[in-house]
């Protein structure tokens, strides 16, 4: 297969960013009727469906993936979509506005072209590779990510105290004593805890999320609103297009699980399909200390404080 | 004191509305200032205390009790404005959108007019007892609340399982064995673990939320998106307009902790200065049941499964 031009990714992204709004525009339809006086119970249960059938037809020549056709990871150098229609659908059903539609185009294994859309929040956010992150709300041009970048604000000094950490509670709630559920919750209190809690492991950070959105909470990294996201079990329709928006915005993305030598260890970027986690928002210098640097820190500090999650999937 | 006529009050609401969209005003554009090009610095730390000038610049004959100025518990049977001028104040300063103005009135230590505006999210939620409930956003009507309500949806049949759990980590962190942080992340597993697991506690919730915000966490119930809001520590101005407005949507509030015999003791509503809060979202009928014989049971059922927390006020 040939290179994709700019010309061509220019002309994907416009696309995908109409394909996100027409497909956000049908998620609150949807919802609206639902809060009308002439619903038909019926329709609740097509909705989804719809929003699927239109992100699906939208396949024209590339591979297409999309959320449930299969555990196993798909992607390879091939160009390649990777759409979820509804992300966020506890949160749907239940008209909390946090869900969102997330499209995400990878080529040669590195998410490109990124699109998500909450359309009860009129946030729009979207990136290309090379051209920047932006959002849009109903009420005005397009902002540059982060939003604060006059200068974009440092990781804290003493992270993770001082920072806003994002993370889920899943869907897998078993109750068995080494369990996912626990090795999370466990993490969480560290991040919590006073400083000098929990044998050092506490991190007093400045307040703990929860939104029931994986995409969601990356677009706020990217945003500059959450300082930090730790998660394990989604999946890459989850974060495609939410990874490509933090990195253009100039977050970065690792792995939730520490390696052996969490100090000295190289930090590399995630592996899309890893099902593991760790996002720093973007951040500015700090006295001699990069951008980069701080953000590395704060993974140091992270991985540190964190048990190992234990997801895997078919075939990796 | 004569006694306030329905005129007066609609006057006080009408008000206190064009009084909460004013603030709002005030801290968006305090936001956008953050953002652009030519911000300065050492506006960041005057924004909120300009906010908190505007609200209490409207104290015309009735007694303000506004945050900040004490900890003891100053209403009575006065009419009282009781007054935050920004909840989610760590949100704010992230430019994470859940944050938001609260204002209250209360009358006979009933909470009567209650005023949340969300101007990140065009979120304006309003109420005057006896005059139902409404959120308008900035491209509709108002809708009144919940929003789902032809018919207004039941509590499940097996509550907590199948209902969005909200809930917040708050500022004391302490590590202590039994400390407040402790009993609520024991409270948020039970809900969390799945049916059979924590000795019988398992409540399987369908999710787990943490805004940030008391004071919204109580509007999103109100609007029907949070099925159960349980919370210790935060203060009068963090729910008295939130209470208002879910009471008169349909909802119902009581206290945090469980009484001696959770089973059959007398479900009251909340005592607006107790600190300790338990939120069920309005709801219809389900066979036999009567809604609030479902929010009663919910109640019941969250009562057996949450720690007693250790929260207390000067002069309580």
């Amino acid at each position: 297969m040939p290179e994709l031009s700019q010309e061509d990714l220019d002309g994907i992204y416009a696309f995908a960013v109409q394909l996100g709004k027409d497909a956000g525009r049908l998620l609150l339809d949807a919802a609206r009727l639902r809060c009308s006086d002439d619903r038909e119970p019926e329709q609740d249960h097509v909705e989804k469906a719809n929003a699927v059938d239109l992100v699906t037809q939208t396949d024209e020549g590339e591979e297409t993936y999309s959320k449930g056709t299969s555990r196993d990871y798909l992607i390879d150098d091939e160009p390649t979509w990777c759409v979820d229609p509804l992300d966020g659908t506890v949160n749907y059903i239940h008209l909390f506005p946090m869900f969102c539609i997330s499209i995400g185009f990878i080529v040669n294994s590195v998410p490109t072209i990124g699109i998500i859309y909450a359309p009860f929040l009129s946030q729009l956010f979207t990136a290309c590779r090379g051209r920047g992150a932006f959002l849009r709300t109903h009420d005005g041009p397009p902002q540059p990510l982060p939003l604060v970048r006059h200068p974009v604000p440092p990781m804290p000094a003493k992270a993770p105290s001082g920072c806003v950490f994002s993370c889920e509670w899943d869907k897998d709630r078993r109750d068995r004593p080494d369990s996912n559920m626990h090795r999370k919750v466990e993490s969480f209190v560290n991040m919590a805890a006073e400083v000098g809690g929990r044998d050092g492991k506490g991190g007093m950070v400045h307040g703990v999320r929860s939104l029931g959105s994986a995409t969601l909470d990356l677009a706020y990294a990217a945003m500059g609103a959450f300082d930090i996201w730790w998660e394990g079990g989604c999946w890459e329709w989850d974060v495609a297009a939410g990874i490509c928006i933090l990195q253009e915005a100039g977050g970065l993305v690792t792995t939730a699980n520490s390696p052996d030598d969490p100090s000295t260890a190289p930090i590399e970027d995630v592996r899309l399909g890893s099902r593991l986690y760790l996002a720093i928002r973007p951040a500015g210098p700090l006295e001699m200390e990069t951008g980069r640097q701080g953000q590395e820190r704060t993974v140091r500090e992270m991985w540190r404080r964190v048990r190992q999650l234990d997801y895997s999937r078919p075939g990796a």
